[in-house]
């Protein structure tokens, strides 16, 4: 502590991202990367880019990119606005959109990013208890005071929520926004981008860090009205010029025209997680039906808390969370088919399965 | 306007950069941006690093980089903070070390970046004009209420104020943060930094887009006490765990350690300053004494607006600021030497001088 610090520093509560480990003999399935690389069209383009002009200033409108995003969802320009990461588009949304004073609710499984942003702008909330089975009760959230966040498909628990289930909490926060944080949503269903046209305080986020496989260059979207979207602006314009580098640009770009590339990856995926589950489900666990490149999984007769260690040690990391309601549980995230034949092999023999 | 705005967008006043032209013909000499490309080096770091760990997460605490910047000053790891852009870390710093309610300080001719980030986190301002010469005289600075801010060398003014003087006025506001925004201090005297074995209520904030010729790569870091880091690192990680992409990261650090390009560099900017400064002063322009990569000119018989529009039209762009105070000036990057004659041959055409 410090007495320099502003009262926001001293409220805050800051997150604490998943291990990172340097030892590459490890297989790291805890922070839901994607297993492959990003798309050779993707590094091909930054590496055109990498020269002269990385002494001038980037597009502080990234148009080409907002462009790109926009012709994917046959939405406008106007209706797109990029961040350095989904974290950031949700920080520059907790900003915009959630007032402070004015209670927000969320899932209390959920990203466990929300309760820190809330701290940070002294947001009040309401962390709303999932059902039995982990889902989403839609109507747990009608009537919100300062609006409604959750992940779609949810983390950590994989699950999704169909639309009919997100219109209804649309329906009834109509002078509310609704953030759906669409991280994940390429692994699943069908994204709520569809019902931008029907509700104008629908605000959908998502990231290209998962299913383009580009975590390490910090690319994020939110799609909205185009008065939602101004409401972003104004505040990264007030906040940070430049947020997106020219390299980050130009993969950005390359990545969502790349649509081959990107549905083989993702399709590989899925059917990893397809044959991952069913080998799970032979072993006693229990798996939720994900909709993710993750799972989580809890076993009738294992300590979870003890099979991440045990795992750890045989370098394997998974993740773990601390927290009562799912402290039985692991999330393992989808690695390649080999990395997960590992897995089952150590696994095997930690257990005896 | 948006019923579903927060009364943050609602008091903003968002923050207008330089203008960008796609012509390639034109010479930019309106956004400081340096007219050398990047050290050799950087680049092939970066292409380096342009591969399969792009899937992968950044560190989020980007120790290299802050290791390379703590030894150049001869400063531990704990002393730097590193953001994306010097914009970026003086938005956290104003989130870190001023206060709602609790008015700070700052030139009224300075980074017109300042009042931007005060209406956003509401907090007051009290704009000190400068000195009949644009000076900052210290006195005017001491015991403030909130917190102080300046550039230093100041912009758009270019002049720098002594280590003395910054010292007066940390010495007048010991309970007090006194940021001083180092953005072009690779062209003048001396950094503050050596002061901060002094004084702990000191933030010093610097970037790479200038001196380094890294304004398309978004890199900026803090220099300070471990506890205000601590504070900058406890913002960041409520806003956004990885600010820092891979490719940053790796041309950060390249850009550091290649010190002898950046020194030859950057007298070759000082070098075109030199000659650019003595041949304004004979066409009848008054130059203020630049410590940095750009001039602030005025001239007793020409309209500077009328200046700007025709270097314009001649596919020269300078800065010009709608600004009583400073109307009738003009700030002239420094280009390359070939770009500053271009500039004096359509100068001399122009005004027959």
């Amino acid at each position: 502590m410090s007495k320099f610090w502003s009262n926001a520093v001293k409220r805050s509560n800051p997150y604490i991202p998943g291990e990172q480990v340097n030892n590459p003999e490890i297989i790291k399935l805890n922070r839901n990367e994607n297993p492959y690389p990003p798309s050779p069209l993707v590094l091909k383009a930054i590496k055109k880019e990498v020269g002269q002009s990385l002494r001038l200033y980037p597009s502080p409108t990234v148009d080409t990119l907002r462009e790109e995003i926009a012709n994917l969802y046959d939405l406008g320009k106007e209706n797109v606005f990029i961040g350095n990461g989904s974290d950031e588009v949700l920080a520059f949304s907790f900003m915009a959109f959630f007032e402070p004073g004015q209670a927000i609710r969320y899932p209390d499984i959920s990203y466990s990013f929300y309760p820190v942003y809330a701290k940070l702008f002294d947001i009040p909330v309401e962390e709303i208890p999932l059902q039995d089975d982990f889902s989403i009760k839609p109507s747990d959230y009608y009537d919100s005071e300062g609006g409604v966040i959750f992940p779609n498909p949810n983390a950590p628990t994989s699950l999704y929520l169909n639309l009919a289930g997100i219109e209804e909490i649309l329906r009834h926060n109509q002078d509310r926004i609704v953030i759906v944080d669409e991280a994940y949503i390429d692994f699943a269903e069908e994204s709520a981008v569809g019902l931008l046209k029907k509700y104008d305080n629908l605000l959908v986020i998502q990231t290209m860090s998962k299913s383009r496989a580009l975590a390490g260059l910090r690319l994020g979207f939110a799609l909205g009205s185009p008065e939602l979207i101004e409401g972003l602006v104004r505040i990264k314009d007030s906040f940070n010029s430049y947020t997106i580098d020219r390299l980050a640009i130009a993969g950005g770009v390359a990545a969502i025209k790349d649509k081959a590339y990107f549905t083989e990856k993702k399709e590989k995926v899925i059917a990893t997680r397809s044959w991952v589950t069913e080998e799970l489900e032979k072993r006693g666990f229990t798996v939720l039906p994900s909709q993710t490149n993750f799972l989580f999984v809890t076993h009738p007769e294992k300590d979870a808390a003890r099979l991440y260690e045990q795992l750890k040690e045989n370098l394997i990391l998974v993740r773990y969370f601390n927290k009562p309601e799912i402290a039985n549980f692991i999330r393992i995230t989808i690695g390649t088919d080999e990395e997960m034949k590992t897995f089952f092999h150590v696994l095997n023999r930690l257990e005896n399965f």
